[in-house]
This record gives C-alpha cells, sequence and structure tokens, in this order.
C-alpha cells in the first residue's frame, strides 16, 4: 500500500469485509480476521493511516512465512482476582485480548482491577483501539507494548527498545473518551515508513544511521538504524519503564530478542503487552468522568490547541458521513490480496 | 538552607535525629516525625539535595501556618482484595503510605497486584523512597504524584500540571534495584530553587515568566512563571496522565486547585498520589529479576552510560563510609530549628 492521493471513497463495512477476507485468504482463523478487519479499518477511518491499511503487506508477510500464527489460539489464565496471563501462542495481540474480555471484566467487577499481561503476541496496529472501549464503559485503561529494536536509549549507539507504545483512554462527562496514544520514539516507525515512501528528509534528531551516526534519512535509519527515544533521557526512561512493564513483567520477549531467522520479509514484531484497567467507582470516585472533564477544560484554557485524540473523532465523524478516503491503486490492491 | 560548599559531615543517625527534632519542634506527630525525618535524610544521603535539607524551611513554613497536618492520622481503607484508598487527612503522603503497608502487603499476598491511592496528601520530596523499598522486596513499583500548579501543557500559556514526577522500581538479580525517578517537567522544581539560589541562567526551553514569554531566569519562573513539561507534546500527554492518575483517581486535588490562601510561605503541595505495586513472580513470571538484569546489561553494551539510580547509590555509599556533606551554617541552622 502507498501512500498517493485518495481518490476515492469505501464506507467502513466494505473496507472491514474486505480486509477480513485478504486475512482469511492468508491463513487466518475467522474470529482473528474479523477482530484485525475492523482494528486496520478502524485505524484508516480515523485518520491513523501509519496504522491502517498501510500495514497490510507487512500482516500478509508475516503470515505467509509463518513467522505468526493467524490461527492461535490464546491461553487465558486468571491468576488472582485482578490478575490475567494471557499466551498468544505466537498469534496476534488484539484477539488475545479479546480472549481475555470475561476474565477482565470478572476482575473489575470483583477487585476493581484488571492487570492483563500478554505474552508471545505480535502487535502491529496503534494502540488506542485496544483502550477507548474501555474509558467508554466508564473505566480507565492504559497500556504498554514492545516491539522490534529499532530505538537507541539515550547516549547509546546500538537499538534495544521498540517504539515501545504508551496509551491511555479515560471517560470525559459528556463528552468523547480522552485517549492518549504515542510511541515513546522521538517518531513512530510507521512515520518513518511513510517519510521514506515519500522519500521525505526526516526532523534533525529522529535517530540514527546503521554505524550510529546522526541521520535525517529515513531509508538509513530503517535499513539498519535506530530511532532516539523522546524527551533525551527522560523519554529514554519512559522507555524502559515500557519495555519492563511489556517485555518482561508479561514474561514475553525484549524487544532486541526478535529475530526473523528465515522468516524474510515479516515485519509483525513479537513481543508482549500489558494492559491495567481500573474502575475509578470502584475507588470510591464516582466524580471521577466530572473531574476529568474540568482538567480538560482548564487545558483548552490555558492555551493547548487541542486534546489528545481529537482529530481522530474528526476523522471518524467525517468517514461515517462521506466515507474513508482511499486511492484506486490501493483498492485495486486490496482486492487483488483479498483474492 | 542555601548551598554553600560543604565543609563538614555528619553521620546519617545524627542527620536523621536532627530532622526529627526539627520536625517535632513543629508540630508533627513523633511517628510523622521518623518517617519525614528518615526519608529527607536519605534524600541527602544520597545527594538528591534538591530534596534533601533544602526542603526543611519549605517543611517548616507549611507546618507553623498551619496548611498540612503534622499529626494527621492516614484513614486506610481496602475496598477491593487490591484497592486500597487512604485519606491522608491534609497530612504527608509518606506516613499515609506507610499506615498503609499491611494492607499493602495483604493485596499483593491475594491479588499480586495492589493500587493504592492517597488523597488529602501533601509529598514534598523525592518519589524514589517510596518506591525503592518494594523493589528490594522482589516487587515492581510504579507511582504518580500531581502538585502545585507550575508547568504549563505543551503550547499553552499558563500553568496548570504540577511538576508531576513518575517514579518506579524493579528488582535487578544479583545487584540494587533499579529505579528511575523523574519529573515530567524539564527540570525539577527543586533544581530551579538551586539555580535561584546560585543565581545560575536555566537552558532556554526550560520554562515562562509570568506574562508567558519564554525565559531562562530562575527568579522569574518562580515569580509567577512557569516550568515547560519535558519532551514537547509527547511529555506534556505524560504529564496529563500524572495528574489524571494521581490528582482525579485518588479524588485528590488538581493541581491547580492549590491555593495557600492565608498560608503565606507555605511550600507543601496539598495533591495525590497513586501507587502501584505488583508482584512478578504472582503473573508466574519466576525470573523477571533475570530478566530485567539482561535488559540492563543490553543498555550498558549499547552505550548508555549508567542506569538509572546508580548516581544515588554511589553518593549513598560514600556517604555511609565518610558521612554526609554538610556545611557548618547549614548545619548551625538546622540546630536552631530543632530548638
Amino acid at each position: 500500500m502507498t501512500t498517493q492521493q485518495a481518490d476515492g471513497r469505501i464506507n467502513f463495512d466494505d473496507l472491514r469485509s474486505l480486509l477480513r477476507n485478504i486475512f482469511l485468504n492468508h491463513g487466518t482463523s475467522s474470529i482473528v480476521a474479523d477482530i484485525l478487519a475492523a482494528n486496520c479499518a478502524g485505524c484508516e477511518r480515523d485518520g491513523a493511516i501509519s496504522h491502517g491499511i498501510f500495514r497490510i503487506p507487512g500482516y500478509v508477510a508475516s503470515l505467509a512465512t509463518g513467522w505468526v500464527d493467524g490461527k492461535a489460539e490464546p491461553d487465558v489464565d486468571r491468576t488472582s482476582p485482578s490478575f490475567i496471563r494471557i499466551d498468544a501462542r505466537n498469534g496476534f495481540a488484539q484477539p488475545a485480548l479479546a480472549a481475555g474480555a470475561e476474565a477482565v471484566r470478572t476482575a473489575v467487577e470483583s477487585a476493581g482491577i484488571a492487570i492483563i499481561a500478554i505474552r508471545n503476541s505480535h502487535h502491529f496496529s496503534a494502540l488506542w483501539p485496544d483502550v477507548e472501549p474501555f474509558a467508554r464503559d466508564g473505566l480507565l485503561a492504559l497500556t504498554f507494548v514492545n516491539g522490534l529494536a529499532n530505538v537507541v536509549p539515550h547516549g547509546g549507539h546500538t537499538a534495544v527498545y521498540g517504539t515501545n507504545p504508551i496509551a491511555f483512554a479515560t471517560p470525559v462527562a459528556d463528552a468523547e473518551p480522552l485517549v492518549v496514544d504515542q510511541a515513546t520514539s522521538v517518531m513512530a516507525n510507521g512515520e518513518v515508513r511513510l517519510h521514506a515512501l515519500a522519500n521525505s528528509p526526516l526532523p534533525p534528531g529522529t535517530g540514527l544511521d546503521s554505524a550510529g551516526r546522526p541521520s535525517t534519512d529515513p531509508h538509513a535509519i530503517l535499513a539498519g538504524g535506530a530511532l532516539n527515544t523522546f524527551g533525551g533521557y527522560k523519554g529514554s526512561s519512559i522507555a524502559l519503564m515500557v519495555e519492563l512493564m511489556a517485555g518482561a513483567l508479561t514474561g514475553g520477549q525484549l524487544s532486541f530478542e526478535n529475530d526473523f531467522g528465515e522468516c524474510v520479509g515479516a515485519q509483525t514484531p513479537k513481543a508482549g503487552q500489558l494492559l491495567m484497567v481500573i474502575d475509578p467507582t470502584r475507588g470510591g470516585n464516582a466524580g471521577f468522568a466530572q473531574r476529568v472533564s474540568l482538567l480538560c477544560s482548564r487545558l483548552i484554557d490555558a492555551g493547548q490547541d487541542r486534546l489528545p485524540g481529537q482529530r481522530r473523532y474528526a476523522s471518524r465523524l467525517n468517514a461515517q458521513r462521506l466515507g474513508i478516503p482511499i486511492s484506486q491503486d490501493n483498492l485495486f490492491q486490496l482486492r487483488t490480496l483479498a483474492g
């Protein structure tokens, strides 16, 4: 998939069906196809295009080489009133999370908090789709995912971390949920790929080439180079926190342990995901959503130009009205992959 | 307390006793004096001087004006197998956390995770002393604290956030715990105060003056100005996460709700603290500390110059051997305050 100017529109259900057929055609189970198609179509709809159809060739390559198991059946183990461990069995993270949904609901009801530790999983999408639904149910959700080592620790010269994103979502009284989703690298890997496709240079400070020298060339960064963490040493510590929580605490792989071996062309990182879901009311804080609303108002009054997630909601609304923008070339490629 | 060249040494127990007498002499209970004295002496010992004896006048002023209650008895409520709510009753956060110690232990044993939500509390110290002890017990701890509004959201002109620090600590096989403690502002407030005392300018990008203009003058930032968040909009989102978790989720105050009113000179922020304690083994991950050790080795191999917390451990070791450096002037002032 490339980033040609969109010259057409497709509605969400049609795009989801098309993507579902692609996943099925490349060896996933029906339930995995359902979940990944809805996820990927949702990213495209919300304007999160670096995690939308642009990712389809990567999914397909990972499936085709056998690097990921598209039919994996996750193993869910509730080890305490609030602790849920899931072995994704080398499948995708989103179906593993879906398989734990009942256990999460039970844990939150009984303990006010659920911690979900997913290991042996591949996460190749945005994180906001994992947390936003919890906020719509009045819950606060926070998640960490590690990935492929392509980010250097601050002051270092070799990649150790993945882009190690963090996302959180919270209900807001009388408004859409507040949803933050950001890589702990200066730039998300998908954005670097979009720059490479467009042959456009990156801002200074984005990363290093394979010799460890600062570089603004997206091709150099993708060809054995690495990204910097955001925010200097403090951002590097946040990337460390994500690596610990998502990679080590889950019992998953650390980012630098990914080795595609003979699976040439595979792209999905095999890593871990940690998710925490908290019920604010269970902690005796019934006014939480109103307090968040007050905080949001104050941020806008203080001059912040928009709240996190607002651009996605605007794209979503537009797509619901007009359809999702898509180029004819991409549509043709998707139809070809769907068989 | 000022930052004169240290021209003497004091051992930890003597400094702790001296500080204990200061707290007692300014109206705290015996247990609060014990906890705050050990905490403050520990910061000075570990070279975290912006949270050491330098803070004593602030503690004393907050106590003297009645802004904080040095005799408050925290109210601990375990609302679920893993959810502990503590009302600090306008006292300090550290005694509140200590009061919850038994409930935390029970929660971690039964559920593998404890979430401790402290409200109506004053936190005027570093955060690493709150998390390091858990890591020594083999647990992972993560905490967030909000504070006095003196940090502008990215793109804004008015302070909304406190310096909103994050700390986490984790065991490392055959080594000291890995402990990160950092403000989500570009610089911690204590460091700005140290710059103001030394009349030394701040690096560009540190903050704004009271008119919302960029400033490198520490006095201008302290006199109605504000600090920036670290790491641009991404750091601002991390500050938001802390504000949500520590201020809103606990049922505490938001940073911008602090109003000293007639308590002129008081300095301790009245806010909230959220702490999560996780037992990695309870999640079926017995090899966790070894995995963290592997990650730490990889970071050093990748060129990171040191691990978070190492400077503190080096200072601690030095202080244990030689005593804690202290100027005669500061020692005299402390003795005067101790009565």
